[in-house]
């Protein structure tokens, strides 16, 4: 936006570049339609219009939020009048109040919301089996991502699409996995810390602290939210064993979806409850093992079978839940699926931990230690950085 | 569980105690059922039964996490033998690999899945408007909560219920907030911070550092997960105005179900966008206002006016959306609903701020300071407390 008409349009922090013109208005009973100079029609509600006013007196020009309320002007407000300026604003005079509201084209056509154009906006994972994966693991360097912002924002897009990558190049010691999380965000706390390590503890309070074999899980399964990123930095693995699988849980959820429906659908409906107890702690999530979003695409997958709590369903869904379950893993565990490697010193693998599912062979110290560094990043502040990237891109 | 038997069952860290005792076993296709000598009928599944099997074998004696998986043994396992032993367990011998499981009463009875059952645990808020909550307002004082777990524990439960509490007497000094949380569980982090001070702010990225109404809101609804308890410790409360409102959210989605079913089912049908945005960050998150569970209870309500995005839902559900929004935010400026009073120095009040909305009026600084110091717990560290607790107290 350009700073002539700051007066009236408080900008918001991320650009909207104009790539069409409005060139005309039409007036509809509870909308205007606008068409645009390529063809494109979008309908805007004046109840949503008023909404949106970008003005001083409806934006707070302190903080950028919205100052003014929705409830406060009546449900059937109107137009008087509605016009493109010459330079290529929408200006609505409204019928309550001779409030006057304008509307900057890049905004405005982002904002369209007609149903085809809201479908096209949806982001799309990128699903993979054994076979995908071994050619698009996406891979970087350590040094590329703490120097280079392009860098970084090509590999965190990668991350979001595959849900995992590959990092090379680490140095092994323990404040190299946090420069780069300090590229990216502040780390999700939990009761084991936020960087902990993944080594033989006596007394060890999880599987993963023991030499015992790890079945393909999600971590942190018994909270309301998994924590999102999970970072694991390889210092030492001298050990025999210990080689690491990943599976995409959602291609295991689109496999069900198309040759197991029953299944598929029990495992999003009928949930499951997780436990996770110490002396310490003691957390309780009931859920499904498949999330769904109100358009029935796969969110996320919850799965560690090794803090499963007893089923408590009713018991006409018991069988039919156990039948979906063992559907599960028997599916997770055929080698087309997974991804398997052994991570040596100085690799970090990063994937989204609500969705790749991950395992470890047991091990054996008798040829020497296995040492991992890990921690969390979440879903929010990992999609967070590559929009503040992107907008820093398109800003230069 | 007794020590003399601890060779078949590893316990469980949460107590199960004795209080009735199997009387008789019947053998069904797919399941048991056992009958207790109170007369209730509880019905086991044969995969239930083997997947709940607490041997050494199947669980891990260090960690107490299954190390069987279910989907190792056929789907149509059964019992070949059940009986209940002199001291009350339960054997079953198993039709395959010869494996023997032995089942706790205490533990085998709390965990009994059986429809009436399940429906009892169910947790229940309690319910609130003005009317109510002035005088049934949970109150504590700093050195209970401090000193005491007992107090510690009645306290939390309160708040667990009611959503909202009180503690007085809090030094007036920075790290009296974190005393009184370090009792409880670490605290949330966000880009906020962990612990945040609200005051007037020169470049302020949020309306909570300005002088400025606030109206009735959740913190961070533009994230995925809302902080769960919200902390506002009151350090110093001289300016003019500033005083605090508190309105139970699920009281709000309670009468709208009742009163305005249309309005209730829309919105927790038809999602909103959160944006919140600085030049740091760039949060979104598209979920419902209210949030039911699958059993269509109220688990959560999400509303920030000023940090809401443009609606982005179809056309035909716009006016519709809007329609129950403005039904929800004017009934949430009803006195009726309203806990309304002004925090003075040295008072802490404690919500859930994914079901109470918290507001502020402006306030005046010519008469003197005003300062807030804040965190967030989540819902889970604050309910894995509350089970520690419990724990402990059947233990001694």
């Amino acid at each position: 936006m350009s700073s002539a008409d700051s007066n009236l349009e408080i900008a918001s922090f991320t650009p909207y570049p104009i790539t069409h013109h409005p060139v005309q208005i039409e007036k509809n009973e509870e909308s205007i339609t606008v068409i645009w100079d390529h063809g494109h029609k979008s309908e805007f509600h004046y109840l949503w219009l008023r909404d949106n006013c970008h003005c001083p007196q409806c934006i707070s020009t302190a903080t950028r939020e919205q100052t003014f309320e929705i409830c406060d002007v009546p449900f059937t407000i109107k137009a008087s009048n509605a016009y493109i300026t010459d330079d290529h604003r929408i200006v609505i005079e409204w019928d309550y109040e001779n409030h006057v509201s304008k509307y900057h084209p890049g905004w405005l056509l982002s904002h369209c919301y007609s149903e085809e154009v809201v479908q096209t906006k949806q982001w799309k994972p990128i699903i993979w089996d054994k076979e995908k994966i071994s050619h698009e693991l996406p891979k970087t360097q350590s040094h590329a991502l703490i120097e280079s912002d392009a860098e970084l924002l090509t590999w965190l897009r990668s991350l979001r699409d595959y849900g995992i990558g590959v990092v090379a190049d680490v140095e092994t010691k323990q404040s190299a996995l946090k420069a780069i999380t300090d590229r990216i965000a502040f780390m999700r706390e939990s009761n084991y810390g936020t960087l902990f390590d993944v080594k033989i503890t006596a007394g060890a309070n999880t599987s993963a602290n023991t030499t015992l074999r790890l079945p393909l899980h999600t971590d942190l399964s018994a909270r309301e939210l998994q924590p999102g990123l999970q970072f694991l930095h390889c210092l030492v693995n001298d050990a025999t064993g210990g080689e690491s699988i990943f599976v995409d849980g959602f291609k295991i959820a689109e496999y069900m979806r198309e040759h197991c429906p029953e299944e598929f659908r029990d495992l999003t409906t009928i949930p499951m409850s997780f436990n996770n107890k110490d002396p310490y702690c003691d957390y309780h999530y009931r859920g499904t093992v498949i999330a769904t979003d109100s358009n029935g695409e796969v969110t996320e997958v919850r799965h560690a079978n090794f803090i499963r709590g007893p089923i408590d369903v009713p018991s006409h869904q018991t069988m039919a839940l156990y039948k979906a379950y063992q559907c599960f893993i028997l599916l997770t565990r055929e080698p087309k699926f997974q991804l398997f490697f052994r991570l040596t010193a100085g690799e970090m693998v990063v994937f989204d931990n609500r969705r790749v599912l991950h395992a470890r062979n047991a091990f054996d110290l008798k040829a020497g230690m296995r040492q991992l560094q890990g921690c969390y990043i979440d879903r929010d502040e990992f999609l967070s950085r590559i929009r503040i990237l992107e907008r820093n891109t398109e800003l230069n």
